[in-house]
């Protein structure tokens, strides 16, 4: 590999999504895509600066990639199927519903502050997809709004919560840690952590219901 | 004006914000820049392609503008200014806190929903600004975080509600409508009044205290 190799393996923003592609070669046009994607779009990146980047010369991202298109639909599956991943897992909480759906959006927000550049390509990238990629990843995205929103109908079914507009609740929960991507900043003014914390307790608060008169769990999780 | 002109002053999205440019090149350069800034982003676009969609030779970009970039930051400014402008005029509502915020909230959805593309681009492309320039921005997003915050404020010092992490919450409120501009499409599934319902419901969710006792305010906006 030519000296101007930059090794973005351990870049910030999720470029490590991007470490099991092999051959290295491919997995260097990768992550220096998603570098450039991330930084001055799709539309403003080119082959050539792809190959480039990745210390190749710049035709060689044909060797590996049918297209720069295919490379940003890459990135957009691993980011999505990664989300989708972690919202499973915090899924299978044990306990109440509330209990749950509070580590789904802990795990969730904490997810796209730590992932903040690729999910950030894979949210606004969109339009750049091949009819045939779009309908892949818009797969991906119903299901990750399906976990969600089928916890939320839970809690709703057990009387746990006490909730009309589930469609809305489901919507807002996902759309607070996506927006998250648009703008986090590592070593910003809050840590993933504060900001996951944060926005789970904010999501316990908005599923309280008062009409029984219980206790509303998480009510003091902002205090 | 070349017959290829294409009138982007009715186009949906927000390009009306621009409407009151003059002279009117500067006013078609604009709406035309707008539109591929959010089609294809700012790194997408060039000068050639925005003079072009406005009917005008390659190089007529340069009487009016000094870059590109230049007419990005008249289209953050001018999205910016008019987000603010309603934001502050619903920060007038009478009554209790706990009604204003829930107009603002309403307000602000409603404003990214139907400027979803100039809102796109201003919040998105802000990489692309002179630093001059996004210092300017800095100063209207800090003002638009302060009418949110104060009003958050007010209501904690007044008793009306019940919140330590004031700044989760300003940031949340702001984050979720203004996301809105990432997804939202004229046409699709929600209407941008039936969406401002929901998040203002929500976001009085949000707000409203257990502590007390007291009637949570706003708690039966999602039924």
């Amino acid at each position: 590999m030519p000296k101007e190799f930059v090794d973005f393996s351990r870049a910030p923003g999720g470029h490590d999504l991007l470490n099991d592609i092999e051959p290295a070669s491919a997995r260097r046009l990768a992550h220096a895509a998603l570098d450039s994607f991330s930084s001055v779009g799709y539309g403003g990146t080119t082959t050539r600066i792809i190959s480039e980047r990745a210390g190749l010369s710049s035709g060689a991202l044909y060797v590996s990639f049918k297209s720069k298109e295919e490379i940003l639909f890459l990135c957009t599956r691993v980011s999505h199927e990664s989300a989708l991943g972690v919202l499973r897992a915090a899924a299978e909480t044990p306990g109440s519903v509330m209990n749950r759906l509070r580590k789904m959006m802990y795990d969730f927000t904490l997810w796209h502050a730590r992932n903040h550049a690729i999910a950030r390509v894979a949210q606004y990238e969109l339009a750049g997809l091949t009819p045939e990629h779009h309908e892949l990843i818009a797969e991906l995205r119903r299901q990750i709004e399906s976990v969600m929103r089928s916890q939320i109908q839970l809690g709703v079914d057990q009387g746990e919560f006490d909730i009309e507009d589930q469609a809305g609740l489901t919507l807002a929960a996902l759309s607070l840690a996506i927006d998250v991507c648009r703008w986090y900043s590592d070593g910003g003014r809050l840590s993933a952590e504060r900001l996951a914390d944060s926005y789970s307790g904010l999501v316990t608060r908005m599923l309280s219901s008062s009409r029984d008169g219980a206790p509303r769990e998480g009510a003091d999780a902002l205090r």
